[in-house]
């Protein structure tokens, strides 16, 4: 089961010739969560061949241009594309209305779309998906701005490859005992549930940290991520100028995914000024070496690639 | 001097992966005028290395969000680039409130933003510039829409090549040459202005007819432009789906060309249900052979291409 991310921009406010605003989309077993939406994102969806029908979720980490203005684009091409299922959009308060005032299509669409305020002062569940818990992390901005959580459900436990041909199991059979159940063959044989089965894959986690100022204190949130996005505007040179414009430098998002423990990291919404990653990305590398850096259109698989079992 | 359209974006309101929605940019001695400002037009002018900073006027056609959702991007850039001169914005009375509420600037920006709103019945002059005059020109669309027309200010007389050389004029006489007068040479040789100089080239006209319904009476407004873009957003088979929406085939594009007996034409805003532009083509080609299909990136000169002269 897929549990995918690929990054649609990069850039941070500026954005460059190689770089849009940020957007990132997760696959989680084939439902597509996007994650921010620059300007520009919805060309990037089409081109990166994203499955804009499967985008049921938005979520908006805050009001800087570079993280809301392509939700119009994105909301009228999805109309013209036929879109009847509603479209759930995450983000704060004042979004709503922004995006339905200047895209003047209120009573055009033909499918609902659904608002949902964020305002959260502490890490809260704010969607319960049947593959997914998505949690909004707030962060520490020049505005407010959220991060957000993204938790696979736990799976069911996989059944022992070995006993499916030889006890002659069914589909039926199989969905009996991945429920938990113990199993009785046609000959009266029992056999218990933790014999027939290998406990399921850990749940996978990705954690995005938005634009925010370094946070020792979000290391408890986003501890032991599979995979943890930091923005990384600046180099540790210009620390002062991350702190004074509530951003964060290659170094401190190596920090934090160095405190919080998780398996790998990747910096991105890189300030123009800065020509290439390469320095970002070995100062980054000091501090965790597990570190790569966001390039449009790179695509992560995220925690164990286990092959997938029944 | 160049007078040359470029165009940025060519497809009609869903953008496709090879075309992004409506914008044009037209230098006219060097000075850049933005037509229409679909979303990613900041992307393409960096792509095309069109110089932002010395775009000083944007022109929006309608409050369709393939031809402004861009602006708010490209205003907050400019701003981050260092822009200090003014931009003025003429469109339809609302975008102003749209954009600065949408946007999030209205503090923030660093240069002042002048709207200027468009309203009128008829054909009116909304720029008289330095080097063009730019008037709008009243379309027939779903919504209030209007069209624009450069014309290229008349310019000074040429020098005769032969003379410079032969009575030895120096840059001053030139500029006194230039502005009309006759010229005595230093031995009291009298010289008529007619006698020293050839004609000021004509003037070249670029006519914009954005979304819009065909207008047989719009040819008196754009008579024997240089080049004439028209949107061809069907071909004939459509043709009552067009008028049904409010716009036009590549067949009747064409016949407004012929009508108007400009000297070119290039159609644009392609519905993106046709894979490529062939079949429009040829449609227009029947009607008017001077016929172009607008593409992403593509570069018209304009007019004639006589030397450079003194």
């Amino acid at each position: 089961m897929r549990f995918e991310l690929t990054i649609l921009g990069s850039s941070s406010a500026l954005p460059t010739s190689e770089r849009f605003p940020t957007a990132h989309v997760l696959n989680v077993h084939e439902r597509f969560f996007l994650i921010d939406c620059g300007e520009g994102t919805q060309v990037q969806i089409r081109r990166l061949r994203i499955p804009l029908s499967r985008i049921h979720h938005i979520f908006i980490s805050h009001l800087h241009g570079d993280h809301y203005y392509g939700l119009p684009g994105l909301i009228a091409s999805m109309d013209l594309l036929g879109r009847r299922h509603p479209l759930s959009i995450y983000g704060p308060p004042d979004l709503e209305r922004l995006v339905m005032d200047f895209s003047h299509l209120n009573e055009a669409l033909k499918y609902e779309l659904r608002f949902h305020a964020l305002d959260p002062e502490q890490p809260l569940l704010i969607l319960d998906h049947e593959v997914v818990d998505v949690w909004a992390l707030p962060l520490k901005h020049k505005i407010k701005t959220h991060g957000f959580l993204f938790r696979e459900k736990p799976g069911l436990p996989h059944i022992r490859k070995e006993v499916i041909d030889e006890l002659g199991l069914s589909i039926r059979d199989i969905q009996w005992i991945k429920s938990g159940n113990d199993w009785i063959s046609p000959e009266g044989e029992q056999h218990t549930n933790q014999s027939l089965t290998l406990p399921a894959s850990n749940p996978r986690t990705y954690a995005y940290m938005s634009d925010t100022r370094f946070m020792p204190e979000a290391a408890a949130w986003v501890a032991g991520a599979d995979l943890l996005y930091h923005e990384a505007t600046y180099d540790h040179a210009h620390r002062k100028r991350a702190w004074a414009t509530g951003h964060s430098t290659a170094h401190e998002a190596a920090e934090l995914a160095r405190l919080a423990q998780v398996k790998k990291l990747v910096i991105g919404h890189f300030s123009a000024r800065f020509k290439t990653t390469d320095g970002l990305l070995s100062e980054a590398r000091e501090v965790f070496s597990e570190t790569v850096a966001a390039c449009d259109g790179l695509k992560i698989p995220i925690g164990s690639s286990e092959p997938t079992l029944l």
